[in-house]
């Protein structure tokens, strides 16, 4: 792990990301010791710290710390948090902001072959979504969301878990984006109110043509297929949500085709 | 500070309390090396562990080390947190949870006596709270709304920021809670949705009927006196807002004096 340069595992407890979560992250996927989509989580992470008034990041230092850190990573996960710094007790900002910026190394998960050929099995969370347009879309260091919802089930069966927001519209898996295809067209949640702008919910933005709209679970069991991505784990088929068996995959698995492709891409043109 | 005991000053960054924000916090006035609303703060602490699926606190443990940090604290203030504990990547809960448990000590703010006596000048804030009844009430580690709200202004005239919750209605100060007075009567919002539930809010139903409804900036124009209060703040009245003047304070000194004593009374007969 990389702390502002220096290789530490620890950081102030009074550090603003600690207190109070006032940061951002990015997980990404490193294959053969590239950061796979790295522009677009670069790009993701400008605009959402000038969403939390954080100070503008410095990218090239950023970059050429990954690029140090990834040069014999292989197959790994490299996780980013910026933070506020720190700063005196209270919610205020101090006046002279210092970032913390942490980098770090992660096993790749071992996700069996079958829950990219198969689809995986989703349930239905309790925990709702919040909603507020202020944080919305960002990929902020306030979690407890998502930390609620996965602790709703531990059967190992079971790989995401599907949240609604507060108004029971259907947003986003505990960890990934949804979409859904039915009659041949893609769907999914739009992101203004609450849930996370996946950069992978982006690429597929640029594969075909998606509607943003408010849906329901009865939509869900109307629909051909369901499928949920996020950069580490790509694309996933739904193959059971509460019961229900969706066989058709025609659309995921043109949309995991070309994401593998894209990869390959950039795994082979990196410099 | 304390970190499970022992004398540090950081935090692992595995922490899932830097990771997502996944804790609790209570923030106490230590007066006279006393902790002000002791049993209030660790009864909530412990009800918020168990909303947060987190083990049982060791309560006795707790007293124990804030007893000696504060045996010379003098007039300080007392913050403890408690987190999830370190974990792998991901929000799933590790299987067994060691929690983390830092206490830390640090200088009483030094308020001018005139907010006490004259009262504060507040404004109201543009970011919302957002609503969500699975976290509401709990001092939870997610605070970035909270920071949003304060970073709106920097006039240091400016001592307290309202907010609203998504749908308009008025819940709190960005550090404090929020009650109005009317033709005598107290109201304040429920917390059902969003906000922290306060030690100083549920001190003052104790010594009053107090109307929890829902309510709007338009019904603050209308109201005789506002206060907002924390376990750090004490009370402090509303004197203006939005540029409108609040002199009428009866109640509000009513339930300052009442405060004093109890704190006195705390101190005095304090093993």
């Amino acid at each position: 792990m990389l702390v502002n340069g220096e290789q530490r595992d620890t950081v102030a407890i009074m550090d603003r990301g600690f207190q109070y979560g006032d940061g951002l992250f990015e997980t990404i996927e490193v294959r053969a010791n590239q950061p796979i989509f790295l522009q677009q989580h670069l790009k993701r992470l400008n605009a959402d710290s000038q969403r939390l008034y954080l100070p503008k990041l410095d990218l090239d230092l950023l970059r050429s710390e990954i690029q140090q850190l990834c040069q014999n990573a292989g197959h790994a996960v490299l996780k980013i948090i910026i933070t506020r710094g720190s700063g005196g007790r209270g919610y205020r900002q101090p006046d002279v902001i210092q970032p913390t910026r942490i980098l770090s190394l992660h096993p790749f998960p071992d996700y069996p072959q079958s829950y990219y050929s198969d689809g995986i099995v989703a349930r239905v969370c309790q925990t709702r979504l919040g909603l507020n347009p202020d944080l919305a879309g960002m990929k902020h260091l306030n979690r407890l969301e998502q930390v609620m919802a996965r602790a709703e089930w531990n059967d190992a069966a079971i790989q995401e878990g599907i949240m609604l927001d507060f108004n029971g519209r259907v947003i986003e898996g505990t960890m990934t984006n949804l979409f859904y295809v039915k009659n041949g067209e893609l769907f999914t949640a739009p992101l203004n109110l609450c849930g996370i702008a996946g950069i992978l919910r982006g690429w597929v933005f640029e594969q075909m043509p998606v509607m943003e709209h408010d849906f329901f679970i009865d939509d869900l069991c109307d629909a051909d297929e369901i499928f949920v991505c996020n950069s580490v784990i790509g694309i996933w088929g739904i193959r059971e949500l509460n019961g229900q068996i969706y066989s058709a995959n025609k659309i995921t698995q043109n949309l995991q085709l070309a994401l593998e492709n894209e990869k390959q891409k950039q795994v082979t043109y990196a410099i």
